[in-house]
């Protein structure tokens, strides 16, 4: 078994300066730090002298492909053109195997590169690593930053448009706890490139389908409050699911609804996958109260404001006694 | 009638400079750039040696009370402690008199200074007006960097809190097109302060009511698409807002239901303030389109990309199709 090393900023800059036919791979359900980042990253390669190819198990979006070169939206392996020696694989904001989907079975001998911010991952090839980084697209705007310097690279609307993305997406348009000073200095020098702020946060924040509002506005009629308004619980019992058509990629972001009320300061979704005992909760917090311990009770993790478990319950309601008799605020 | 002319920025500091007792007036119906910039002037005067209050027509919602120093939140001006000898009038964020509410018949000849960045507005002093800067926040964190530079401000905790406040509130978390390069440096030096800013986050953003949640609900029930999806209309009958036991400040960021949904370029929102013929429009744009040339077709107006008016109609179904029907995209 390979032992896979922590390499340095200059480490990183030595390994991608060789001209080389690269593949940059990044993690299945794409998000936008994931497609900006890699296709940030194909465009310092090509500037640096390399054909580069981003390559996912999944598709991009339809929402995100503002974000690929145009030329190729294409990212399945399939797609790879057949004059493409692949002799550099690089991965970015792709933490674990289990993240590269069917990638991992096809590259994972050959990966020599990831560039990550994920901390609590499980590295498979040397890595860049940096915890402190709100998002990969962070790690990327410096890389672009000393290669221009050394005018190695040159920044484009297209480039900053990625960066600017992917360190935008990752922190809930610059309101999340991960975002610090430095985050906002790259913002400013990426916005000063002149590319169109509310346009692309547009396309990354107002993105609800049909049915993920529809679930939005049962979860309304389905709230319930603990502790004076302080706990908002949503739940979503199967047979609710049923009736509206919906499936459970719908219901992700339910616990929002719970969230966004005044006054809340845990907010939790419960939702029934299928007709039968077992409940899944998602749990934040926006006070200084641990829920990832209240998880960890039904054998569930996560983090501090922001974990989830499963609990085994008669039914919703007691599903929903069961979390809510733990908490106390 | 006096004619009130536009002061340089060291003309400001010369104004603040002197001692003494100083009222610090901020719109009716307040919101967290003018809390947060009325208590920001006062921490700045406190320092130059004035002692100052803070006054509105109207209390501080309960959820920006935060911004507030806490030993006097209310801010009535029936509130104004009895030894206070009014000296001195600035007012804050407040672009024209009947913004002032009852404050402008108690106080209008007798304002020093305007310091604001609405730059349609009417003023009833002299002023600093800056359209450039997306919150009054900003303006005041530049009076602040530059009185800390002299020595004369201390930067507290509390006076990073309110500017960053201001100026996250006024740009929705950094998001819209008023964000420059200089917003996300400013906020930058703000967050090198240690100020939590998710927390404050989400006392600016998570604070919908439960009338406002529900409203959203049936709002998601009523909506209607045209041009493939990328005009969306949001419709919320006299009937149906009566049914729910709603007023009309429920219903005022219903356009958002339209505007959150992918793919929509125009989101319209319609309510039927009483059980007659006038259907009152929001409409937002997201792409190059003027949506205030349309309203003013309806005799409305407002900015491109934010607009409203009033459409008279026989019912809900005609005020739609009179508004669509004018639109091509």
């Amino acid at each position: 078994m390979t032992d896979f090393t922590p390499l340095s900023f200059e480490e990183v800059i030595d390994r991608l300066s060789p001209a080389a036919d690269t593949l940059i791979l990044f993690h299945r359900n794409p998000d936008a730090d994931a497609v900006g980042s890699a296709f940030a990253m194909k465009q310092v390669l090509a500037d640096l002298g390399s054909r580069a190819w981003c390559v996912c198990s999944d598709e991009v979006p339809a929402r995100l492909r503002f974000l690929t070169d145009g030329e190729q939206e294409s990212v399945l392996p399939v797609s790879i053109p057949a004059d493409f020696e692949v002799t550099r694989i690089v991965s970015v904001d792709t933490a674990s195997p289990a993240q590269l989907g069917n990638l991992y079975e096809l590259y994972k001998d050959r990966i020599d590169l990831m560039v990550d911010h994920h901390g609590m991952g499980e590295p498979y090839a040397h890595h860049y690593i940096r915890p402190d980084a709100a998002a990969t697209g962070e790690i990327m705007f410096d890389l672009v930053k000393q290669l221009a310097t050394e005018e190695r690279v040159v920044i484009t609307d297209a480039l900053c448009t990625d960066l600017y993305a992917a360190i935008s997406a990752d922190t809930g348009g610059f309101r999340f706890s991960n975002v610090t000073s430095d985050t906002h200095l790259r913002a400013a020098e990426l916005l000063a490139s002149g590319i169109d702020c509310a346009e692309i946060n547009h396309r990354l924040f107002d993105c609800k389908t049909q049915e993920q509002l529809r679930a939005q506005a049962a979860g309304i009629s389905n709230l319930h409050l603990f502790a004076d308004g302080k706990i908002a619980v949503v739940t979503f019992p199967y047979a609710l699911k049923a009736a509206l058509g919906l499936s459970d990629e719908h219901l992700d972001n339910l616990v929002d609804v719970a969230r966004s009320l005044i006054g809340v300061e845990i907010a939790i979704s419960i939702r029934q996958p299928k007709a039968e005992g077992l409940f899944r909760a998602s749990v934040r917090a926006s006070c200084d109260y641990d829920v990832a311990a209240l998880c960890a009770k039904f054998g569930g993790g996560g983090h501090k404001r922001a974990a989830g478990c499963t609990i085994i319950a008669a039914d919703m309601d007691d599903a929903m006694q069961k979390i809510t008799s733990e908490i106390k605020i």
